[in-house]
């Protein structure tokens, strides 16, 4: 199965709270945030312009990408949950 | 009888739980969500852009979408449930 | 008397409910629903754009439409209640 | 005196109930609705658009217009109550 | 002192209420409502558009104007109250 | 140390009440109201306009402005406050 | 590792409150505000224009900026704290 997302939507997988811990030490649930970066999985074709044509998005598949806390809207598909976000929503590539 | 979306408008059949769940166990009603994905029935003919032209549409009949979960309006006709959706409220195409 | 509508507004008379419900079973008041659907009874010429000209309308009269639950204002004239829509509250047309 | 609107203003004269109601039935100030119906008293040149230039209104001086049941505001003018309305608030024209 | 207000404001002079009531009766403070017309003290160059240019205002120094009740902001510059209000703020021209 | 405004910000010296008092009388603190003027320390280089030019201001260094009352934010910067405001806050300049 | 901002955005290092304070003296946290300037990190391609080309961003990697209070969001990356800004929070340039 293939998500394909569409217009200046793209996919990012939210890296785990184990992948941000700079010690190491394992973190009982409670005391995890959501980290705000991810791996960007896909990307759509861009923003649309007034114009009718569309901006090319500045991240790319495989980025590592931070952004804004309360940023997209997580959809479960085929049980694995998916962060969608805008282009816009994305501050900064890690790289 | 023919419902034809018009401008930014497509009409989606929101996929039914069963056709979501990955494990093929039957739920019970209240452990069910609306799933967030669905199949389109038909697509308008695009977004009117400031020039006066339209923006043809990401979709197409036929396509499975994933979609917010707020997003749309659902009405009524002739005793099916259809879900009204923006183009702009297509967030991927599952292929 | 003639209603004209000006710009992107178009009169709908909204359908009763009788003429919406499948099975012809005679509902009393409480049970019905305001439906979401009408019948044009006329089109303004259209949306103004930045450019100064106007957007056609996508919709004419005798057409029968799909609009949202809260869509446009009833107004009554002679007695009669029309529903004053823009163009843009127009989601689909039934053929 | 003379009132002349500017920009997308036009005055508006508020149908009395009494020119509004179909039997001629004299009704007491309480039972009375505000019409949403008025004679166009004068017209502004028109909404500026992004160009710079303005849009020829629609309604002309002299035109009976309904318009929505919040709209515009009335200013007392020598003792005269009149509704100024922008042209976006003019729903249609009854000819 | 020279009070030049800058792009699309302008300064009016409140008519008091002694020249707004018809029949000339002084009425106590209580009984009076701030009017909604004035005198135009000076004019800015106009509103910016989208293209950097400004259009020119459609009031003119000395006009005596009709504007919203809540329009404006009111400061006081050497004693003196005047009222500061943006060209779209003014409904007509009392000529 | 120069602080540079930069887009359409720019830097005012706000007036001290005694400044803005017509008769010279000293009020104590709390009569006082913080006056809706300044004196301009120093000005961007201007709004950015949709095509990507920017707006020349239409205020200049050593300007005598007048403002809105909750205009624009006050930041210290080395233990004095400076108010920074948009272009489009300035109201009027006093010659 | 290298955190790059993309459009608009911008990543500033907030200045401590040790480097703010001109008279040297040590104040206990609580009486310590968050300082509203900071050090350019690093700056995105700017803005996207309606055109779909980008306006170069005024501000530079090492500007030590000025923003309002609640500009921007923190975000914590490897244990160290990043301001994010977009370029339309910079007030100022401290040269």
């Amino acid at each position: 199965m293939n998500v394909v997302p569409i217009g200046d939507n793209l996919i990012v997988k939210r890296l785990t709270v184990a992948e941000t811990t700079a010690g190491g030490i394992v973190l009982p649930d409670a005391a995890r945030e959501k980290p705000q970066q991810g791996r960007v999985l896909s990307v759509g074709d861009g923003k649309l312009l007034p114009s009718g044509k569309r901006s090319a998005p500045e991240v790319k598949e495989g980025d590592r990408v931070v952004f804004g806390s309360y940023a997209g809207s997580e959809v479960a598909i085929d049980g694995e949950s998916l962060l969608f976000l805008r282009t816009s929503d994305v501050l900064a590539i890690i790289r």
